[in-house]
Parts: structure tokens; sequence; C-alpha cells
């Protein structure tokens, strides 16, 4: 689905499916209603709260959008921020269910990190609006504050396992773990910033992968070609 | 300053000065105005724009938050958009600046690649509120749509260093060079979103360059920890 670019009509769930919603949000559609269910509803109005913000946004916006009336809206959900609080959840039971994948595993802490760092990447592609609009929440209602507490946990999360991989002398010990984390965070996240999906030939998933190799590739090995001849020097900036 | 709570009344200007707006400005207050001057002026739309968002911000808004008469601002500029001009340009003046002296440069193409990064985390250290802005700009005015092909201008000179960076065989070339081009910036950039500035005890160049030391270490030469083991064993993925 091309980022910004979702028109009344498309219906392509946005997710896998990983975290769909429950039944009773009616998935057919119902006689004299223009087919909407929940889902697509849900991904036309992530659309436009990223467009205009979500504060910019009124129901009347997106009923014109939608080119329903605003009482089909409110046959699925109770508010705008009800709408709101759907996507950030979307956004962040993705990336929780990734962090409880990682948790309960029995890798070493560097390794939980690079899934985690992995997972998140997959995602961001697989919910790509989704987490734009997360990325972009600043606290303005209580439904946002609630999913930055949220935000604020798995960053905790990430910074945790940074300390545990510098603590087995995996991780390199002249960045600070908290600034480390961020980074890390930070790279990831940079990517909504300029990934767009492509055309139908490459799959979600590869393309998914190939960013995933190269957020890896960058964060835990660094840009810079390592010398054979590097490996001889004394250890003090053998690179630079 | 800190980011968001800038209060009418606070002068300190944010840029080192380099790129100091016109004498015609006026920079000594004048009988009966409250002190403004276009510099404060502009720092203070600055933040405002970055709370409200631009198109969410009235003169009035900003009349109200400087204490000032909507005529007392347009004694210094034509229009919002005006402020908004400046502000984008103390940001992109400050990236250009930096580029300029790195083509200009006779070291190889990662050691300029380096130093613009480098650059970059300073200039945006030192104009935190400019940049960021900068970087929320979506093309919603003809000002922003030429801040941002500006900004794809900068973007095209890291993509040639990396290219060329490549060619030298100084960095992977198993990501493609416009990946890394946007993975490096993406890093530098992802800094406005938690990088505040902190108390008066460490200046500005010190937290500058702790942070530009961070980004590089890890955008060049990675997180991991490499074991001297691992420069025995054959070449492919030895530090995996």
């Amino acid at each position: 689905m091309p980022h910004g670019h979702a028109s009344a009509g498309q219906s392509a769930p946005p997710s896998g499916g990983k975290t769909a919603l429950p039944a009773t949000a009616g998935s057919t559609p119902r006689r004299g209603r223009p087919g909407y269910d929940l889902e697509s509803l849900l991904a036309v109005a992530v659309t436009v709260f990223n467009e205009r913000g979500y504060d910019g946004t009124s129901m009347e916006d997106l009923s014109r959008r939608l080119r329903i009336s605003k009482s089909s809206i409110y046959y699925h959900v109770d508010s705008k921020e009800d709408l709101l609080a759907l996507a950030l959840d979307r956004a962040l039971d993705g990336l929780f269910s990734v962090a409880d994948q990682v948790t309960a595993s029995a890798e070493s802490a560097i390794e939980r990190l690079e899934h985690l760092v992995r997972g998140s990447v997959y995602v961001l592609v697989d919910r790509l609006p989704y987490v734009t609009l997360l990325l972009r929440a600043r606290g303005n209602t209580g439904t946002e504050r609630r999913a930055l507490a949220r935000r604020r946990q798995f960053d905790q999360i990430v910074a945790d396992l940074v300390k545990e991989a510098e603590r087995d002398g995996d991780i390199r010990p002249d960045v600070d773990p908290a600034v480390t984390a961020r980074l890390l965070f930070g790279l990831v996240n940079s990517l909504v910033e300029w990934y767009r999906p492509g055309n139908r030939a490459t799959s979600r998933d590869e393309a998914a992968g190939r960013l995933a190799d190269a957020v890896c590739a960058v964060a835990f090995d660094g840009l810079r070609i390592r010398r054979v001849a590097d490996s001889t020097e004394p250890r003090s900036s053998a690179s630079r």
C-alpha cells in the first residue's frame, strides 16, 4: 500500500493478521454499508492521521475520505480516540510480540539484541503506517500518553539487553549503554522516514529481510572494512 | 535551552553565530519594544512551531507566546512563512557549511564522510530546534518544498561520498550505497528524537563531541567487539 495514497475502497489489511481484531468487529460487509470492516476503516484512518496529524483530523475528515457517514464510523468505534488507540496498539503489540519472544530465548544478550532489532524491522515494514503514527505521537491525549509509556517499557528492554551484552564483553564499552540503545533504535526507527513498500515483484518479507540485514550490518559490524593488517597493529584505534 | 520550554524573555541565541542574521534585522532593542530582535523572536517562533506544528500555529499564537502585538512581529517579518524560511535556512546553512568544507578537502572519501557525519552532529546539537523543524517539514508550503529540495541536495552529497568510499574499498560493499547513505543520516537525524541539551556543567561543544564519537563508533566500526581469534578465521562472516 503506497504510503499516503490509500483510497476509499482499498481494503488490503496492512498487517500479516497476527493481531487480527476480534471477530465481533464484523469482517463481512453488512447490507446497505459500503463494505468497510473495522480493519479497513482503521487502515484509512491511520493514513489520514499520518497525512494531517491526529489533532488536525476530524471525524468529518474521516467520513469524507471513507465516503461513508459519520454514523457508519460510530457503528464501529465510539470516538476518534478509539481509532487512535487501536492504531497505536497495532504497532506496540507487534513490537512487544518480538520482545516477548526475545526475552524468553536462551541466546546470549547480543544475539537476543540482534533478534530484537531484526524483528522490529519486520514489524516496521509490515505495519509501517501504524509504527509511523506511534513514532510521531507526542503525548497530546491520554491514549498517546499510554502509548508513550508502553514505548518507554520497550526502550527499557533494549537498554537492559545492551547493558547485559556489554557485561558479556560482546559490545564495545566505550559508548554509554543508554546512548547505544538509543542510537540502535534511532537507526531502526529512522526507516519510517524513507522506507516505502515497492511494487509487488518483491514480497514484503523479502524487503524486510534485506532491510534488517542492512541495519544489523551497519549497527553491529559497522560500515568500515577492516583490513587484515589491522589485526596485527596495537589495538588502540587500529582502524582509524 | 530546554526543548519546548523556551519562554518569552529568554534570548540566548541558539546558534554559534556562524550564520548571524543581517545587521539590518536590528540587534539592539528599540525604545518601547520589549527587547525582541529578530534572532530571539525566531528562537521562540521555532519552539512554538515544533510544539504545535507550523500549520497549527497562527500569528496570534506567536503574539501570545511572545507577549508582543502582531504588528510588532510584522515589524521584523512580512509573514509567518518568512519565519519558517529563516528557521529552515538556519538548519540548512549549517549543514551545507559542513558539506562545503568536506567537499573542498583532499582527504579520502571515507574520511570526508566521517567528517560530514561529525560536523552534522555538531550542527544538530548547536541548532537543535531548527534541525528538528527541518526534519519534520513535509512539503505543505512552497518554503517547505524549497527546503526539502535543498535537503535532497545534501543527501546526494552523502550518497556520492558513500559510493566513492565503496569504490575505494573502504566501505562494505554488501549494503546498497543508497541504503547505507540513508541509514547513516537516519542515525544522525534520530538524535533530534531524544537528545536534549543538559545543564551548563558541560558545554554544548563537549556534548556534541561525545555524541559525534558515539555515532561514528556505531556507524563506522559497529557495536560488536571483534575477538582476536576472528581474524584468523576465513573472512566470510567471521564475526557472526
